[in-house]
């Protein structure tokens, strides 16, 4: 597999290098809006050390993620009045990954509710009010 | 949430009471064959105790989880000669959710194979050709 490559554009929203609508993070994790949300609330979460994919991954990188993954979710079912969660994590082109820094897709869903076509730009102003409806159930700032 | 209900298809394979095509097992998980696949040697890993989804799984659940994925997922690239995988996890009936124990889907990826349309039933010989595969891969019975 090819090795992590430290440019990707994660990597550099942890170096602080460009911006991202930040919504939580501990000692080994980062959580923010997916700028090309698939449904209301759509949150990527990522460790800050530095691992390709699933893969690759350490069990503490995993654990560590999954722990915020979980503690997310429930966040987001009160913060966009949800009834599931969908999560999707992706490996290598093939396998749909297109930035090379492991991430979980936290997807809230509701009752009827179908996920959008990937691909589409959010309007800044509405990931900006997604992001404080998280920060509010959080108590982030 | 809905409580545990231990009449789910998964509980039911776990006992042994309905078949399943078994790929591998340790001490807390169990991986078989989804009877429905999206992708060749699309698989499911499950712990072994109750839990109804990743919202309410213990942090040691979701820890033999993801390291039996992250197994498999090696696995599956070599014996389905495979470039990528795609994880999947629903939870709650709106999150996409059909049997309510938790379940990891480990989809393997070949270079522009899109996912199949969801809810097809695999020939119960393609279903055995491929476990043969994982399993020749594995060293499993």
């Amino acid at each position: 597999m090819t090795q992590y490559d430290s440019d990707n554009i994660f990597a550099k929203i942890l170096r602080g290098e460009i911006p991202a609508h930040r919504i939580y993070e501990d000692e080994a994790t980062f959580v923010f809006m997916d700028i090309m949300p698939r449904a209301d609330g759509h949150m990527l979460v990522i460790p800050k050390t530095p691992c390709r994919n699933m893969l690759d991954a350490s069990p503490e990188q995993l654990a560590a993620v999954m722990a915020t993954v979980q503690k997310i979710s429930h966040a987001a079912l009160e913060a966009f009045d949800a009834q599931g969660i969908t999560l999707q994590q992706f490996n290598e082109a093939a396998g749909g990954q297109e930035v090379f820094h492991l991430h979980f897709h936290i997807l809230p869903r509701r009752d009827g509710d179908a996920l959008r076509p990937p691909g589409k730009m959010a309007e800044p102003e509405t990931l900006v009010e997604h992001a404080n409806k998280m920060r509010a159930v959080l108590g982030t700032q």
